[in-house]
């Protein structure tokens, strides 16, 4: 049983908290720090936590206290990860982890040099769909990762702070690009070492300084491709889809706009639908429980589960610390208009790995590159002649 | 934080401890009862439960155990149920309640009369999507509800006891049309009194004497129609869809087969996909965590906190035996080859409601029967003139 | 080539014609009847048709004319093809062929008798998805047919005529679910003859007299059932679904709503986008290319070159015959609340079949009942003794 | 009616004579040439075409033939076409209309200075969904359109001349890039100038010289981005998908493996399903009407309908010249690792646009960027501070 201090009331405090006090969960929420004592006594009330306060200091320091989650605006996960590792503190910190590599350098340090536990609070990789598909590409189930494919785009977030680059770190790629990348490496697998990326951003709908459109494309060590597409302009709801394509088969999922709840109304569900729906009349898509489908229940179990078994958690500073490095590269690239390599200044993966073909004998002469029925029931084989290299086909009749 | 004694070991056991073991959950499953001794200690060792017997009196006695959960076949249920109500236990009973109205009566009495806390553990009323949907039809998103379609086939129960009539009460009526039954209750509301039914029941496939098929309409008091079908014929995987039509929307639940989490794979998951998945080649359809989607962990979470706070859960004895009672007449209408009443000796609901119309004024002359846009673009109306019933036709311009 | 004159201007008679002209089609409307001269003479003019006229007598005698196409109200089917059939063109009439079996009988003996080509426009059947679907279960990819279901259900007919009982015969069942029905047989298989029926059927919704909702369940010969559901009650558009199940493969078909064309708009399409849309903002569910989707192009592909080759088409005068007399037996069945055999004068398919089961041994001893694989990876058997009739269960280890 | 010169007889020239034949088409291939007699010979009496040759100059100079279809390799195109053009024959040439901008450019010309019709077979512009695509996006049912996404995958093409970079021109971005490339224009607007473009390529799997994989990105003037994904690794069939996305809405479309045919089976189909289908066991994803989902059915009727009416066709060598100069510029930018500009030597769209921003005024002093419903029922908005640039947020009261 864990008694937490959460830093922070916007909407991701009000999902932290509830998730923590839902089901049958033992843990709770026991102070609540705002920079505003009216949000921060608003809050307390609403979500039944004993003790609030507008001092983060004295929130971390709370004697019962033994986790602080930090989910304040990004320009203040430093300072308060700081203080928490002061303090002796677990600390469980929401994403990004800070607004460049060199800050996230710094909170793992901290964390580290003060032998705190750590997590980094990337729920989507929690979802219960994401979980079971990185179980089954660790499986085997698709072969070698080639290519995955992030999105998460809507309508833009919903604190004034993130749109204000000097607070956020950025626009889109900050807010949504940072669980894209960490699915990717969650996928490809975390030890194998991002290379280089390349990334168009562009402002195209909002009179904003900061990007609300990007799409950027991330090589590994190997060969995969992590591709993302992040927006703050999408019309339609919140798209999260995810998709993997490897040498033996290939993952899609949906995690929020179909996935198998579809509803009808011509008068409107009279209430909250899910988190940036847009429109309440026509077909609506509805998640069932949003709090376990955005990750959130299993996140929070598994870390604490951690916490309690003294074991690593899923998600470290560090992850957070090369997903900001991976960030940083694709602002360099939005400016120089070309690839940039990824700068990792500590890198714990593994080394050089060499790209692979696969070489599939069909006889002495010849390597099959693919068989295709065709509609007239026939097989054809594409082979190429060893000693050539000439393609040929070759027609076999049907099974 | 509850103690609990677990009767049963079989899948719907393992499913049941492993909810309660999870997460951050504070309840445990203390004593496991088993008919045979070699199936209790495994299956003990296996989920990490202290103690474990073959004495079912004894397991229920324990005192440091105040929950009882039956999960046994369903000859049994009675007379464990019986013994909870004596020892002044809470009680859970699995699906169904009891092989008949006659029994589920029984039951209903016997701990109503000891004062204990009793649920039904259906739980697909507590799918996630499920309970959203119950949400939405309560607040009016569909308007009146008209018709509810509930199907659940697969490829038959994995338990041998479950073919054995003599165990189980009947086919696939009793094994999964309790499910679908329940579920079409809960969307028409539960104070709706059922009515009457016609069911069409078969052997198609297996050579044993129930049903392995059936289909049946339940009309409900002010005239809505419930469906359900049932199978244990279906190929390719476990089919768990609901739908429900109403004057102002429609839903769409697909639970298993559709979620938003495809894979293809050439080598197979390297593991257990889902319950009753077909095959493990191709293209599957996983499900993120199979606990929390087919109810399980909503469900206990419902049930215990009920008891925590004295409160009546979601599912009761009494709509078990509501259950009951419409199987009862279900496979009279097999026999007879017509409705069949549903008689409920007990019945909590309200009385008789009169049908309804939609009765839209046009003008003074004439009621609006329907409104549609052509292809050409203009807007058609069907009319009926009040005074001679007669239908006509006008054409508004578009829009 | 062929020349043909088209007996009526609705909606239908839209369908009919554009899907004539359409594509590089070679044959043409040539002469258009309709009962008011206005209408004729609009239709005429709006879809390049070069004669109208309002005496079906001369549209049908039109001496360039060889090919009728009946697309009237109910209650002039009858009529309209007797004057065919005596001036020895060929026919195509609309779905329903007529209000009873009476009618049909009538209908199909005098095209017999005539020895004119005739074809019943049942559209549905001629679906891309359903003509497919219909091969890959004569080729055995379902194995058995036990099971299919046939769903459509809407707003209500756009004509006034099909809202009053006496010019169309009945309500939902007679103008949707004659689709539906033969749909089933299509499936089952026409040869297979229908036994019995038993049907709900309510005025759920509209001030009128006719039902404007049904559900049916048709028996074969056999043991298979078709069950299907139709209504003029339905939100959200026009819901077309069918699906099968087989002892060795399920088909799901969803030929309107779902058909990988998904629209989010927040202005609207600017114009029409499917039958029976309901609204224009939100997410919307365009078809592509509406005539093909619905059947209308390839049926009168098959239709024409069927007469050009002197061969039977898909669809004849008998099924719309064998249509009607299943219906008939379905208001036989809402009136008796029980099932009613299905009177057929004329049976053209074959004589009874034995029901079936499928016994697979397993060894000297055991039939095998079924095999799952369970979460712990091992896989369970489901055995029956032969000689006590008694279920016993298996484990047997991971592959 | 046309008398048709097709040169080719794989798999495309197969589905091309099919499709002129299908249906009640009026026109039909009258020359069949191929490279080898055998294959001309066989597979002009299987398509019962009446004369085959393997001398190109005499199939496109036989006297009846006014249209000469060119699907030959991708090497052979300019020389098909510049002796079409001499002859003074229509001409349509398949995908891509050639290996590189240069060679594009002289059948352009020779075509134009010839005076003779030519049209470019894309004929993923003309399936059903994205005509209607098309025509909701130019009516604004999504707004401004800001990306595209076109993927186009599978596991390779069925040709051995395509696996030959010297034959083909490239791998997988000359192979399906060049229908991606042309989707994205047709939805952007093909009158908007491509700008430059960003490529990733690889050879992840096959033992080849060409990219079996790529991606990239396309900016356009005005600031719209279309990204494509092409690859010959794809597991699970073929994979067709096009999503757009714009200020006021999105359309998704899937063509191929999920469209509304979803068949399991046990046993397999006994046949062909659709192209590139993996595997025929387990769940299936079959299209209904291959021909006319591919589009191939449009596109011949909207040519050979434009040939009759002296009208330009949708799709002329001059779209097909835009796209190969697409297609270089992201060969180029696969070696420079930048972005590359797209050179057109001849551009007939407009000239420079200028980005456009939404500014919404929501008071004097503050622009509105967004609002949403919160899970509390209130609707929060960020405003922007048109003095200051800073954004505050405000919240509203439930509807």
């Amino acid at each position: 049983m864990h008694k937490i201090t959460m830093l922070g009331t916007a909407l991701i405090g009000r999902f932290y908290t509830l998730t923590l006090h839902s089901g049958r969960g033992r843990d709770r929420v026991h102070v609540l720090y705002s920079r505003t004592a009216e949000r921060a006594r608003q809050a307390a009330e609403e979500w039944g936590v004993a003790t609030w306060t507008t001092d983060m200091a004295a929130a971390i320091d709370d004697p019962e206290t033994d986790v602080v989650v930090v989910d304040l605006p990004n320009h203040l996960h430093r300072d308060a990860v700081l203080l928490a590792a002061q303090a002796d503190k677990a600390v469980l910190c929401t994403k990004p982890l800070a607004r460049t590599a060199g800050e996230a350098l710094e909170m793992l340090e901290a964390v580290e040099k003060a032998g705190v536990f750590h997590g980094y609070l990337e729920d989507l990789i929690y979802t219960p769909k994401m979980l079971k598909a990185i179980q089954a590409v660790n499986a085997g189930a698709v072969g070698r990762v080639l290519w995955t494919r992030s999105r998460e785009t809507h309508g833009g977030p919903h604190s004034a702070w993130f749109w204000d680059t000097e607070q956020s770190g950025g626009g889109a790629i900050v807010d949504l690009g940072c669980h894209c990348i960490e699915l990717s490496r969650a996928l490809v697998g975390k030890s194998v070492r991002p290379i280089d990326v390349v990334c168009w951003a562009g402002t195209q709908v909002h009179p904003i300084a900061a990007e609300d459109s990007a799409v950027g494309l991330l090589r590994y060590d190997g060969g995969a491709v992590g591709q993302f597409e992040v927006s703050w302009c999408f019309r339609g709801g919140m798209d999260l889809r995810d998709e993997v394509a490897g040498t033996e088969g290939t993952i899609w999922l949906n995690h929020w706009l179909r996935t198998g709840f579809e509803l009808f109304t011509n008068v409107g569900p009279q209430g909250y639908v899910a988190e940036k729906t847009e429109g309440d009349r026509g077909w609506l898509f509805p998640v069932g429980d949003e709090l376990n489908e955005l990750g959130y229940v299993p996140m929070f179990d598994e870390m604490l589960n951690a916490l309690d078994n003294g074991t690593v958690p899923l998600e470290t500073f560090y992850d957070g610390y090369v997903v900001n490095a991976i960030m940083d590269a694709c602002y360099r690239s939005v400016t120089s208009r070309q690839w940039e390599p990824v700068r990792l200044e500590v890198w714990r993966g593994e080394g050089p790995v060499a790209a692979q073909r696969r070489m599939v004998e069909y006889d002495e002469a010849h390597l099959l590159i693919k068989e295709e029925v065709m509609p007239d029931g026939k097989t054809k084989l594409i082979l190429k002649e060893k000693a050539s290299g000439k393609m040929v086909e070759k027609v076999t009749h049907a099974r």
